[in-house]
């Protein structure tokens, strides 16, 4: 028996939606492989993100089209934290039992609706299925950007002492809604890395006392946060601890670089992007925060921990 | 508190274990993006495979080494499947909740030694946990490959009536060990497409009936086996229908390819790729078998269906 929606016809349908660019993508969805060109350009770039359903969605409480913007935003969103291009991605989707063909097709809407804010198209994937209906989504995007050609990629290790810290956007209160919809900062970082050398940066995903932790630790360095300067999301700002929240909620999908202060001067002068100086780079190697009122007390990497 | 093995601590070690080229890849583990250098080559081809817990691997009948091989070794005869060069590979990880460190490190030294086989490089990956019980390991290895050189990487939609239709290897009761422990056919998909011209490839992991079946849609051709040619492994000799477990069972991971009859005849000369010719591709659009005693019936795709 033929089957009226099995994997060869969804495939043939996802193969017919997209209108890829034929030079740029030589082979796209159905083959074992899909084929990007990257000339001029000689390396790629190279992420991999796996998003769950119970852990960074919540299909109860939003749509599959969400989940699937929100797979390929945060994806997109490594393509910022490097100052790369992005160029295209795949997605492969481990399917509680009762999805099918329309189940897809929601997700797929997402993913393309994410991709094509930045020109990323989705040029292949694959499609498995659990086999006990306790399991739950599971969707896996990897994307390859390309270096911008007028900036290195930027690393987390090359924070020095003396650095001005800063953050594009506001912290805090993703949950609220942010974590769904944001738009990743490829823009800004391409804007910013044009405008200025920058030493450090990575995407604020774990909260930022956690992420500024880890280009503390790989670039050998400490550093200073005024809690007084942190920009506090409106929706963090109801909290019980509106400071914490800024601190440690996470997925705020933001922006965190250090550059030197002259840079900086210079970026700030340009109004043109979104940013907050929020504290320095110090060679002491360990992480402070200045409360309000002035008290310098340790600060802790309270983020979100996957393990 | 600081926990002995939280994620910043596993990356580390991951980041420890790789004694990556730093001139084809800059940066490795534990930044945003991993960055592979591809140049010369002007393309890259890339393949996502997820792989679930109880559909492509069962942890309780093999080890978190097992199936950290099979999800690399799955990716790579994807690039056998394109006759393309290995390159680097991320892996992504959707862990049961009673996963730490020890597990992780398990199923990435069976990671590392399939990617050892062909010089790919695991340059990055991302750990997350599913927040349930009930929930099982999915692993998603994405993979990069650059063409070869000597040969267009090889589609699947180019096979022409007339051609021979031939397999690596032998097929069938993949089940009985051999979808844990397979090498992938890098080399030999190397070898073959450095000898002759290839029209279309791919490697069987749904069945034959139904692989070919992809072929001849994509196309536009048909095709007719001869069971008596067909190359049944030892494991399928004892089933109950030998041939049906040979056409039918998938996870082969061998190659299935269409040549002209004079390429085909240049290439068994060679004698050093283990080769079968199987049947020929027909212009008339549909596939057909001709049974051990020559009464021809219609070969069904009755392989593998992922939805």
């Amino acid at each position: 028996m033929v089957k009226l929606m099995n994997e060869d016809n969804i495939t043939r349908w996802f193969a017919a939606q997209s209108k890829m660019d034929a030079a740029r993508f030589p082979i796209g969805i159905g083959d074992d492989m899909a084929q990007a060109t990257i000339a001029p350009s000689e390396s790629v770039l190279m992420t991999t993100d796996m998003l769950l359903d119970g852990s960074h969605f919540d299909l109860s409480a939003c749509s599959l089209e969400q989940a699937g913007y929100k797979a390929m935003a945060a994806s997109l969103s490594d393509c910022a934290a490097m100052a790369s291009v992005p160029v295209c991605a795949v997605c492969a989707v481990g399917l509680p039992m009762g999805f099918g063909a329309e189940q897809l097709k929601e997700l797929y809407a997402g993913l393309v609706r994410a991709g094509r804010l930045f020109g990323c198209e989705l040029i292949g994937g694959d499609i498995t299925k659990w086999r006990n209906d306790t399991e739950r989504l599971a969707i896996c995007v990897t994307m390859l950007s390309v270096p911008s050609g007028h900036h290195p990629p930027v690393r987390r290790n090359g924070a020095k002492a003396g650095d001005v810290i800063c953050v594009t956007g506001t912290l805090g209160g993703s949950l609220a809604g942010k974590h769904l919809s944001f738009v990743p900062r490829v823009q800004e970082a391409l804007e910013i890395t044009k405008a200025v050398r920058v030493h450090a940066m990575m995407d604020i995903t774990d909260g930022l006392s956690t992420d500024l932790n880890r280009i503390c630790m790989q670039s050998g360095v400490g550093a200073v946060v005024e809690a007084a300067a942190l920009p506090v999301c409106a929706a963090a700002r109801s909290a019980d601890d509106p400071l914490a929240a800024a601190l440690n909620d996470g997925e705020d999908f933001e922006l965190l670089f250090t550059l030197a202060p002259t840079a900086c001067e210079k970026l700030a002068a340009l109004k043109t992007i979104p940013i907050t100086r929020i504290g320095r780079i110090t060679a002491e190697k360990k992480m402070i925060l200045h409360r309000p009122d002035g008290v310098p007390i340790p600060l802790e990497p309270k983020g979100y921990d996957h393990l």
